[in-house]
C-alpha cells in the first residue's frame, strides 16, 4: 500500500464511518469473485456509501486521489463486469445499502428507489399494492436495480415489456467528477435535449455510478396459464410464436425453447422435475400467457380454443396447458434449471447472442452443426428467448475433459468461431448480458470501428482520466493488435 | 460570398450534381422559414443528396472547409431546429431525397426506410401488408422519418406506443468527421456497449445527421371505437382515464382533453363540424379505443358495457359513442381543427409542457389562474394528451393586440411565467416539440446545471468543431449571463 492510498483510505474511512468502510479480508471475499466464477480480483478496500451525497463526496475523493472505481450491486452480472482487477488498486464501491424504496405511486404506476434494491424485494413491493414489475431473470434474489440498469437487463418478460430500458423513467446517477445527474422526476414525455438517462443506461458503470431510480409498473397478472408444447423443429417454433401472437395477442409475454438434450438433463438433475409430454420431440416450447383484471375471466378459455386450432392446423405436435398455478411452476421449474443441470455436466463456453428473430432458427441449426463437426465430442445447446431472437448458446466440453485446460483453448476457439458467425448473420455478441470484462476483447475484434470510435469519445468526454470500472466494456483507447 | 465559400460551393456541385445543388433563391425559401412562421434564416446552398455515402461526402467537406450544417427533413418542426440563422454561412442540407422504403418485413414486423420518407407515406406502406405505424400527428403529410427521430416527436398515440424512440430499432447516421454509423440490424436485443442509437435519437441533428431506420410496425386496426365525454372538471377527465385504462386495458391509445372554449372556437371557425353533446360542460374529453384482429370482435361491446358502467358510477356526466368510421373521423376533426381555429383568433404564445401526469389537472387549474389575473385580457387554454401528462398550454392575445409588440413584451413575460411554474411542478419545458432555437435560452436558464455540462461534454465530443446545426439545443459553450 502507498503512502497515497493511505491518505485515501484515511480520508474515506473519515467519509463514510465504521459501516460504510472495511479492508477485512473475510468481508471483501465474497465480493471478488464473479458469480460464475471466472474472474477473481483484488481491491483497495470495500466501500458501502449510505446515501447518494456519500456516494458523490465518495467519487470526488476518489478523483482527487487518482483511484479507479469499480461499482457492485448484488455480484450477479454474467460477465465480470463488477469484479475488480488483479492490481489491488480499485475501490470496490458496494450500491447494496441504497435499499431504500419510496411510497409507490400507484395512480401514476410508479416507483421510486435505490440503486441497492433487490429485484425480488421490488417484486414483492409491487405485488403489496396490485401492481407489477415486469422483468425477471434467474438471479433475482440478489440482482440489484442499479446493476440491471447499468447492464440494461432482459429475462424472460422481454417479449412484451421490454428490456430495463424500457422500463426506466427517471435516473439519478453519480459522474466521474462527483456531480450528481439527477433525473427522477418522472414525465411520461420530456425532450429537453439529449435524452441523458440513456447514455448512462447498459454503460454498465463506465460512464456514472446509477445510485437510483423511477421505474413503471404494470397491472399485476391476475391469470396465466403455462403452455409446453413438443414440435420437431425450432423453425415450427417460431411459426408457432407467430401464430399464438395472431391469437393472444399482447397476451403471450414469455415464449422459452428448449432442445431435447437440455431437458433430459433437467429430468436427469433435479428429482422434483418429470417429462411434460410423452412424446419425444426434438425441441420444446413454453409459453407464458397471462391477462390483467380486464382479461382474466376469459384467458383460459381463448388459450384452450386458440391451442386447440393451432393442433388441428398442423402448428404444434402436443402439448400440455397448465391446469393450476402449482403445474404452471413445475413447468417452469424445468426451463430455469437448464444452466444448472448444464453445469453439473462438466465444463461449457457460454454465448449469450443474438440474431434477426426470423433468422434465430436456421442459425441455431447451422451453428450446432458446425461446432459439433468441427470440434468433436463437443455438444452444442442453444435455449432461450426465441421471441427476442436470442439464445443462449452453450458448448459442452466432451465428458472427462479438464476445465482450465479447455476453456483456455477449445473453448476459446468455439467462442470465436460462434461469435464470427454471429456477426456474419447480422447478430450480437452479447444480447442481454452486456460485455463487461469477458467479452471486451471480442468487442474490440468485431465491434464496428465507426461505434468502437464513438463508445471511445463519449467515455473520454464523461470519464477524462478513466477511473469509472476501467478494463470493462471498452477502454479509453484501442487495445491490442490496433493500438 | 469569400473565396473559400466559392471553392466549397463548386467542390459540392462536384460532388451533388445539378439536381443535388442549388442556389436558386425562389428554390430555397419556401425551406428557410419554419412552418410556424417564427423564424427565417439565409444559407449558402440548399443541399439534396440522394444517397447516405453522398450525404457522408458532403459532411466530410463540411468538415474540410467549416462549413456549418443545417439539416432539414419537411420544415414542420415547431422549433425552428431546422431553420439557418441569418449569417448565411451554414449550408442546408435536405434529406428529403432518401424516401426509399425497403420491402417490409411482416415476419417480425420491421421496415427500414430512408430519412425523408414522409410519415403518412410510411402510414400507407405498413397498412399495404396489414401492418400500422403506430405514431401520427399532425404534420404527417410533411415530417419525416429523420425529422421524427431527431426531435424524437410524439403525437396522439403516446400513450400506448410511445414516442419516436420506443419505435426505432436500428439507425444509420453521418457524424460530424463524415464516417457512418450504421447500425440497422433490426435485433430486438443488443447489449454490445453503450446504446449509441439513443444518443442521436432527440439530438435534433447536433450530433449527427440520421439518414435511415429500422422501425417496429404493430398490427393494423381492425376496429376503432371513439367516445367523446363532458366533463365538469380536469381532475374528473384524469379518473376518467384510469377508470377506462383499468376496463379496457392496453387498447385505449388515445386520451385527448379541450376546454370548452376550444371547442366552440373550433366550432365556430369549421362550419364542417357540430357540437358533439348537448350540455355544457367545463371539459371534453375524446377517447379512442382500438383493437386488432384477435380483439375486434367484441370491442364495441365492451366499450359500451364500460362506458355505460362508468357512466352509472358517476365517472362521466355524459358521452356519445361513435357508431361508424364517419363519425369517429368527425370527431377527431374537433380535436385536430383546434390549432387552426385558434390561429384565427390571433397571436399566442404556445407552451408545449410535462408534468408529472397525475398532477396535470391542478396544475392547469392553477396556471390557466395565474395568467388570466396577472395578464387581464388574455386567455389561456390547455389542451391535448392527459394520458401522458403532456398539455398544450396557450395563451393568447386579448383581441386587437398588434402581433410583434405582443409577442415581444407580454408573449415573453407570459412564457416565463409559465416556465417557471412548469419547473416548480417537477415538469418539462418541452414535452414533445424539441427545443431547437426557439426554447434554447429558456433551457440554458431553467435547466439542470449537471444535465447542461452533460450535453455540452458529449457535444463536444461528437461534435468537436461545432459544425452540426450550431445555435440549437444546446450550444459548445454556456451563453448568456453565465458564460
Amino acid at each position: 500500500m502507498t503512502s497515497s492510498q493511505d491518505t485515501f483510505l484515511a480520508a474515506a474511512a473519515d467519509l463514510l464511518g465504521p459501516r460504510g468502510l472495511t479492508t477485512d479480508p473475510d468481508l471483501l471475499s465474497p465480493w471478488l469473485t464473479d458469480w460464475r466464477g471466472r474472474f477473481t480480483g483484488r481491491t483497495l478496500a470495500l466501500a458501502s456509501p449510505g446515501s447518494t451525497a456519500e456516494v458523490a463526496a465518495l467519487v470526488r475523493l476518489c478523483a482527487e486521489h487518482g483511484v479507479p472505481i469499480v461499482p457492485q450491486g448484488g455480484n450477479s452480472g454474467m460477465c465480470g463486469g463488477a469484479t475488480p482487477d488483479e492490481s489491488g488498486t480499485a475501490l470496490l464501491l458496494s450500491l447494496r445499502r441504497l435499499d431504500a424504496i419510496a411510497p409507490i405511486n400507484t395512480d401514476a404506476r410508479q416507483v421510486t428507489c435505490g440503486a441497492g434494491t433487490i429485484l425480488e424485494t421490488l417484486h414483492h413491493a409491487a405485488e403489496a399494492v396490485g401492481l407489477r414489475f415486469p422483468l425477471t431473470l434467474g438471479g433475482k434474489g440478489s440482482a440489484t436495480v442499479g446493476g440491471l440498469i447499468s447492464t440494461n437487463a432482459g429475462g424472460t418478460q422481454v417479449l412484451r415489456h421490454g428490456s430495463m430500458r424500457a422500463l426506466v423513467l427517471g435516473l439519478e446517477a453519480v459522474l466521474a467528477d462527483g456531480s450528481v445527474f439527477s433525473a427522477l422526476t418522472p414525465l411520461k414525455k420530456d425532450n429537453r435535449g439529449f435524452d441523458l438517462k440513456q447514455v448512462l443506461i447498459g454503460s454498465e458503470g463506465t460512464l456514472g455510478i446509477v445510485t437510483a431510480a423511477t421505474l413503471r409498473l404494470v397491472p399485476a397478472v391476475a391469470e396465466r396459464v403455462v403452455i409446453w408444447a413438443g414440435l420437431t423443429s425450432l423453425q415450427r417454433a417460431r411459426a408457432l410464436l407467430l401464430a399464438c401472437e395472431d391469437r393472444l395477442g399482447g397476451g403471450v409475454e414469455g415464449f422459452e425453447v428448449m432442445p431435447a438434450s437440455s431437458v433430459a438433463a433437467v429430468l436427469a438433475y433435479d428429482p422434483g422435475t418429470r417429462a411434460p409430454l410423452t412424446g419425444d420431440y426434438a425441441w420444446h416450447v413454453l409459453i407464458e400467457v397471462v391477462a390483467d383484471a380486464t382479461g382474466a375471466a376469459d384467458l383460459r378459455d381463448r388459450v384452450e380454443t386458440a391451442i386447440g386450432d393451432l393442433f388441428e392446423a398442423g402448428l404444434l405436435d402436443d402439448a400440455v396447458i397448465s391446469s393450476g398455478e402449482a403445474q404452471a411452476e413445475a413447468l417452469w421449474r424445468i426451463r430455469e434449471s437448464i444452466p444448472l443441470a448444464e453445469r453439473a455436466q462438466g465444463p461449457a463456453v457460454q454465448h449469450d447472442i443474438s440474431v434477426p428473430v426470423e433468422r434465430m432458427p436456421d442459425f441455431v441449426d447451422a451453428a450446432v452443426t458446425e461446432v459439433e463437426t468441427r470440434f468433436p465430442g463437443v455438444r452444442a445447446v442453444a435455449f432461450g428467448h426465441l421471441g427476442d431472437g436470442n439464445v443462449h448458446f452453450h458448448a459442452l466440453a466432451p465428458k472427462g475433459s479438464d476445465g482450465p485446460a479447455w476453456y483456455a483453448q477449445t473453448g476459446k476457439e468455439i467462442s470465436s468461431l460462434i461469435h464470427d458467425r454471429v456477426v456474419e448473420w447480422a447478430g450480437s455478441i452479447s444480447a442481454e448480458h452486456g460485455i463487461g470484462q469477458l467479452k471486451r476483447d471480442e468487442l474490440e475484434r468485431l465491434g464496428d470501428p465507426v461505434s468502437l470510435a464513438l463508445m471511445r469519445q463519449i467515455k473520454r468526454a464523461l470519464d477524462p482520466h478513466g477511473l469509472l470500472n476501467p478494463g470493462k466494456l471498452v477502454t479509453l483507447a484501442p487495445v491490442g493488435p490496433t493500438a
